[in-house]
């Protein structure tokens, strides 16, 4: 293979970059329409606020709203309407911030700590099963090679 | 490394195919709001009429408006819409479809083709240079597994 790597033309190099983005594209399109689909069927729920509750699960003390916005991989969904929803299931609490007159946090309860537990669990076997067939080492392969791609954006330079 | 592979319990695996999904869809997202970004600052143009130009492109003959729909990956934007703006910017014309009175086939114009040949070209040096990190090596490996990875949707099994 290297003999062809070296002999690349440039244009052959931006080809395959590009050939890795539509491929990128592909998959993650297809994934989020397939988890978006199993999350509604099986759950009754939407990405937005998995996401939510996900966010939240992960911060043990719980998240202003502006952090929250912040952290979100799903941001379209207006957050201020799916916390709203989460609090009257019973999910999420708001608390005031000492110190802070205008600023509330967002925490999970011990109910929306237990039902997201068991959403991810059954979220990463989707997951899993997706990407099943991957061997193990390509898996591990493909890991690296994600790890050292970082896009820094226009707005950044 | 094959020994460590081999002692992976399914809850390792798990999350080996968890962390590929996660870093996939952070790049593709990172990517996606990049070239908007771009798009709008250089070409005054948004994605999803970089997406319709894009389908249009590959097929030269032209299309029907609904196969246009189903090939576009972009489809949140409105094809309508987008194929009125390019007609009345001259860049696309919609003939009638010979023995289907209802239907249309939109096709570029030679003045569409160019500006999208132009933009196309720039397109790929972007996506090239946000890969740029990538050897050439890697992109070979990268390109070989992203094209192993065939997602099954729920409603076709």
């Amino acid at each position: 293979m290297s003999t062809a790597v070296e002999t690349l033309g440039i244009e052959e190099r931006d080809k395959q970059r590009l050939r890795i983005w539509l491929r990128l594209l592909k998959i993650s399109r297809q994934m989020e329409a397939e988890i978006r689909e199993r999350l509604r069927v099986e759950f009754a729920t939407t990405l937005p606020r998995f996401d939510v509750l996900a966010a939240l699960y992960r911060e043990r003390d719980g998240m202003k709203m502006s952090a929250l916005s912040a952290a979100l991989m799903v941001s379209n969904g207006n957050v201020t309407g799916i916390v709203e929803r989460l609090v009257s299931d019973g999910l999420v609490v708001r608390v005031p911030v000492s110190g802070d007159r205008r600023a509330m946090i967002v925490q999970l309860t011990d109910k929306g700590r237990e039902e997201f537990a068991h959403m991810a669990k059954v979220h990463e076997s989707w997951i899993a099963s997706m990407l099943n067939m991957l061997s193990d080492e390509d898996a591990d392969v493909l890991v690296d090679l994600l790890d050292n791609v970082q896009i820094k954006g226009v707005r950044t330079r």
